[in-house]
């Protein structure tokens, strides 16, 4: 079981990349500044990762609300790297398995990446690798020790290490020394009314005279991942048979329809 | 016993069919206005994972007080949704097992699941999948920690699945952030005095003329499965023997009787 | 050991009416009203149980402090339904055995009660069963987990079955939600004077012109287990010699050594 | 190891009350009415033991500050009552054992003890079988479940069974419902002046012109032990060459070294 | 490992007493009144033991700061009572072994003890023993429960034992009811100028007329084994080089050094 | 896995050596005063080490905020001693080991020191050899005891070790009396302008005009270990192309570029 575990967690490079490709199954979509910037400074780490001699170790932690993107956006900038070593470490892979299986497991994860002259780690929502849990509190010392540990050991001479951490708990982390553990911090924020434009316009659902009553009934902000879901339920329509018309742009969504949605939603959420 | 473990909750899809028919043992009786917005909130949900292809995770967290009707209404989706691959995980099945064996059962319904283009699965009562008593509070980290990651974790490319969950701790489970990781919330409350009448009326136990003076008896509030369980002892007649001439529609319920009945059950309660 | 365990739980039945009838050594005395009450709802669930086919299950929780007599009614209960399956699961036959192991044992009792058409089960002391200490608070949940699943399962098809619990701690109880897991609640509460007038003169151990005295000796109220012991501790008389006359009505208790050891005992419970 | 163990604690009966003699090395002198009482008290009990068959169990406490001789008390009762069985259970021959252990060695006395028609068990220090501290606070709650069920175990039809228990942790013991498991309860207090002049007119070890002075500096309580603890000190003289004409009645105590030996214990007590 | 464990603990007489000797590398100087007082209490202890019959058990509790010379006294005192065994338990022997493992290497020093006619056990810093740490608080309980008996047992007749215990954390053990179980406790003070003085004095090592300059610098208190430290530090003086001059008497530590070794070691104190 | 991981923290001395020099991949660069009387009273212990006799065993606790340089430090004196055994114990090298198997490594490390006439152990990030995390408080009790024993065990006859610790968590050392068993303290501080106007120029990769406007960008204060990183990121350049130009002195860091690096940071720790 261990040993199989260990198989699914470490695939060809190829199947890793397809592992990261189904961390942003909407794909990527313009989404405002806050998302620009994100990328931008991600990426000159890639840059100095690839480049300095000095600084074979790079971590930075991406955070924010949940359901913002961050798994997504990990993944995009580990694709979009180039660099020969790319891995994630999620807490879908290790369902079930003891403390110190899953602590062996992200072990061998780095050691792995210890070889490959470029290597990057995405340490996927902490909390889950953890085992947090607010009431308690509770969580898995062993794995947290063990990411503090790992999070600040240098990679041997010639090797080069890109760490990117994803969490919605920031304040936890950071009682546990974690956060201060990264050398690098962003913040990735739920969408504001012009990041959800950008979204609305570049998907093409609307017709183009709701677009601007759409986003007065969508309010000051909403995650990326629930604003999708949304539209795609919207885009079922009553009946549900609207879904292959929108998507082929022959229909546009029902702007009553969208409302109706949002509001099953919205009670869901204050409920 | 692990492995016949395993097989209880791995029966022909018949079995599964005919363990979720034992959920709604009295039938399921109209019942008011919440209950109807319910049903038909859940259909749209049923078929949007049929019929979307971005969306192929969806879930739905039923919350209510004490038997309200949560597992019942859960069983019912369930059953009408059609679907091929339709499973109830309930604390029932896991009796006296150790908490990894629970982990390793829960984790291989979904893995089935992964494996059918459309299925269903109930995680009913939570809190006692969790093993949560209140007092400490103590609940199984492992389990919870195993939710939080299943009900998150998207089916592989072409298979869809619709999780439905029920609870009467919404407010602990919300501390434990298992509340946000569903997608929809829907409230299952007890029975106002209107949807109390549309039982009566369906039950058809009373004299019509007795309706209304049962109903201001019975105050206004109380959830489904009592109220059921209350009336069955009330047809049983002091004697314990109307019941069948009234199950036959011969005979009607004694009203002071009933009175009666009410009274010992009202006592407890205040017990 | 665990064999030989589960072997002292599985008697015979008619063994398992004589388990349950030493659970009242000093027999069933005429005790006052509550007792009368407690009785007779009692009864009426034995029938419904018997009679209704739509409530295969009942469940029944006897509350009261120390000593009030919660088993010995319980017991009677169960001896006097007639029912081809009684048991009672008490601490008793548990003593220093693993948790898991007591699970088992207790899963056990149910899983052979559903398959008699009638049966009775006694959880008896359910604050012992669960290994509950104030202190802490500690108990075992693995067990409290099993009881909360086992009260609220259905018997199969066409079989039926009645659980009465006993305890002490209705509070704790409460917060563990177990309390709320039984249909039906009845208080067995301490002797009033009247109830202990009736027992002693159904014992008739005093001198008839001593009965008021010895009453308003005894004062408000007192437990029936406690009252007893004490009229068997004035019976052996100062010199110990008396014990035989008294049962055989050739004596009665000297009123003055009642007196005293009333005191003895008084003075132990403020002690 | 645990069966040597079980060896140690399963003496031929002749040995169990040589063990029990150990518990007296100082022997039983006359130390006041509240002493007195005492034994009186404890020794109906045992005569109600023998003759009464209505209460085949009978439970008793005895509670008092460190060192007031509980536990010498309690032997004298055993070693006197004549029973065919007599056990102490005592945390000396426990030590290093695990929990399970010591249940199983306990539980092994009351088996023991039901075979016999009359029997004893001492529990001794009660709080220390069952590993308490007040740091935490920490205990075996797999031991005080054991003490709570066996307390309260009617020996089976024709045996007779009296426990007696001793405790300087009443408070404690009170919280866990364990005091409230024994029928009587009785105090073992310190020596009053009164006491401890019968004591020293018995040893005959001062001056009769030096009582008075050794009572008035010895203060208004102290408990047996320590005073026979400290009068052996004194009774070594200041060369440490007094003792066996002192023992042999030759020799008086020196007054003042009595205060000097005083002197040093006292400052350790205010320590 | 373990029986290697328990070969080290075992070791012949005369080993034992060299093991002792390394707990006063530094010899013992004179110190103060203090310290003069507490021998001479030892010794008395030491007598009663040897000569008295009723008193087969003393224990003793030395109580004072960290660095105040406990070990080295319990050591002295145990070299010069002449007694055919003596042994000392000390964390430092016990360096990662398991608690119930530890719990048997010391039950079997006082088995041993038991077979020796006159024998003295040191329990050194009793907080180690115990593995207490303040924040929690944690400590093993498993050896917590085991000094508490194994300090009030009684040798077996005719054998006769004094158990010297040390501790820096006088308050915890008190809580833990430890001190109460010793019969005698001793308070080991820091240092005052006096015994300051004496120490100087003894040593040597100054000039007569820095002396006093020293005294006034070291201020009120100061615990013998750190002013020991001090001291080496300035006999190595500037250079690291007058160490053996002035163990040899040739030289005199410079008073100026001696105040910058001071200061480093104060600010350490105040860090 | 456990002997592999023994031979790998027990290397050939040369390899301890590199391992050592590992800890200061950026080489030692002056920074200012604190530093320098660090390393002054570092070297005077060494030499006391080497040349007394009476203090066999002196014990240096480094302490200061993350980054601060405090590893890098120890590293260095222990490089520079000479000493035929140097070791450094770190979290690196017991990743997901068990506790009892990190005690033995840590115990072994010391038992080899006690063999060499010279040795130094270097104790690195002690609260994360002991897995401390503030949350809980949670942390290994088995190791802080194991250091607790171990920081104050003297070595045999004739041999002499030297102990230096770092860690970040000064103020949680201290409650567990861990800061105390150390004889010396050193604070390691974050530096101040004057220091880092010392690395600045040492390095020469501002031109010398840019030098105060990039101090008075920086601030009061900053750990070196960060101020290296920042220069680093700078000397890449806005294209990452300028580092090799930068490193061989023909550029020299575009202070824009500077302050943008700057500004990434620290927007990062106000995140
Ligand atoms: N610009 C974008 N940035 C991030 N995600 C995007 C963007 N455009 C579209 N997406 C889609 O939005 C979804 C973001 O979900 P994702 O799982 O990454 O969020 P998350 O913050 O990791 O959520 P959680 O808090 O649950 O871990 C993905 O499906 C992704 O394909
Ligand atoms: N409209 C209805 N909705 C739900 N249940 C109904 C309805 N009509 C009748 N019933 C009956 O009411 C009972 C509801 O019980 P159910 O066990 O589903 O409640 P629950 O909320 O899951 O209780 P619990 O809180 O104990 O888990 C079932 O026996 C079901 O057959
Ligand atoms: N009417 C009665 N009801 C109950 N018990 C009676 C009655 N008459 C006599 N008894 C006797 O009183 C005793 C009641 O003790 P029982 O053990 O049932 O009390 P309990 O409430 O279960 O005590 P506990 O709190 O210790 O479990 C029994 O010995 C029983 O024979
Ligand atoms: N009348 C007496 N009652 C009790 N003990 C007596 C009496 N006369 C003398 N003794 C002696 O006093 C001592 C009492 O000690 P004992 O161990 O019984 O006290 P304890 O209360 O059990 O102490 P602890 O609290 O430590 O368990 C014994 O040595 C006993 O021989
Ligand atoms: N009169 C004295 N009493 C005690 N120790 C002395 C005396 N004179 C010199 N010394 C020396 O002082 C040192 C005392 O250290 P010791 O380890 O006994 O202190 P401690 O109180 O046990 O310390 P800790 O609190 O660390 O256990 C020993 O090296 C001992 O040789
Ligand atoms: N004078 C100096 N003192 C210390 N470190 C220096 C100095 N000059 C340059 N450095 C470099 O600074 C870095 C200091 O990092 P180091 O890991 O020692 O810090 P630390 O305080 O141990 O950090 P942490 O709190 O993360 O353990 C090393 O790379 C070292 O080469
Ligand atoms: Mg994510
Ligand atoms: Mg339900
Ligand atoms: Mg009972
Ligand atoms: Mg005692
Ligand atoms: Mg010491
Ligand atoms: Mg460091």
């Amino acid at each position: 079981d261990f040993l199989k575990a260990l198989d699914e967690v470490k695939p060809a490079f190829g199947a890793a990349i397809n592992t990261l490709e189904l961390c942003r199954p909407g794909g990527m979509l313009p989404c405002g500044e806050a998302f620009d910037k994100n990328l931008k400074t991600a990426k000159t780490l890639v840059e100095q990762v690839k480049k300095s001699d000095r600084t074979p170790l790079m971590t930075c932690l991406f955070e924010g609300p949940s359901s913002t993107g961050k798994t997504a956006l990990a993944a995009s900038i580990a694709i979009e790297s180039g660099f020969p070593f790319i891995k994630i470490v999620s807490a879908e892979n290790l369902i079930g398995l003891q403390e110190p299986t899953k602590v062996s497991m992200i072990a061998k994860v780095f050691e792995d990446a210890y070889k490959s002259p470029l290597s990057i780690i995405i340490l996927d929502d902490i909390e889950r690798l953890i085992e947090y849990v607010r009431i308690g509190p509770r969580f898995s010392n062993l794995i947290l020790q063990t990411l503090l540990v790992l999070v600040k050991k240098n990679p041997p001479k010639g090797k080069k290490l890109l760490v990117i951490g994803t969490t919605s708990e920031k304040d936890i982390l950071e009682s546990m020394r974690l956060v201060e553990s990264f050398n690098i911090h962003m913040e990735v924020p739920s969408l504001k009314p012009s990041g959800m434009k950008e979204v609305l316009l570049a998907l093409n659902f609307f017709a183009p005279t709701d677009i601007d009553a759409a986003l007065s009934a969508l309010g000051q902000e909403m995650p990326i991942k629930r604003l999708l879901m949304l539209i795609e339920m919207a885009a079922q329509g009553k009946e549900g048979e609207d879904a292959i018309a929108i998507l082929k742009g022959h229909k546009k969504i029902d702007i009553h329809y969208f409302y109706d949605c949002l509001n099953d939603i919205e009670s869901s959420k204050s409920f």
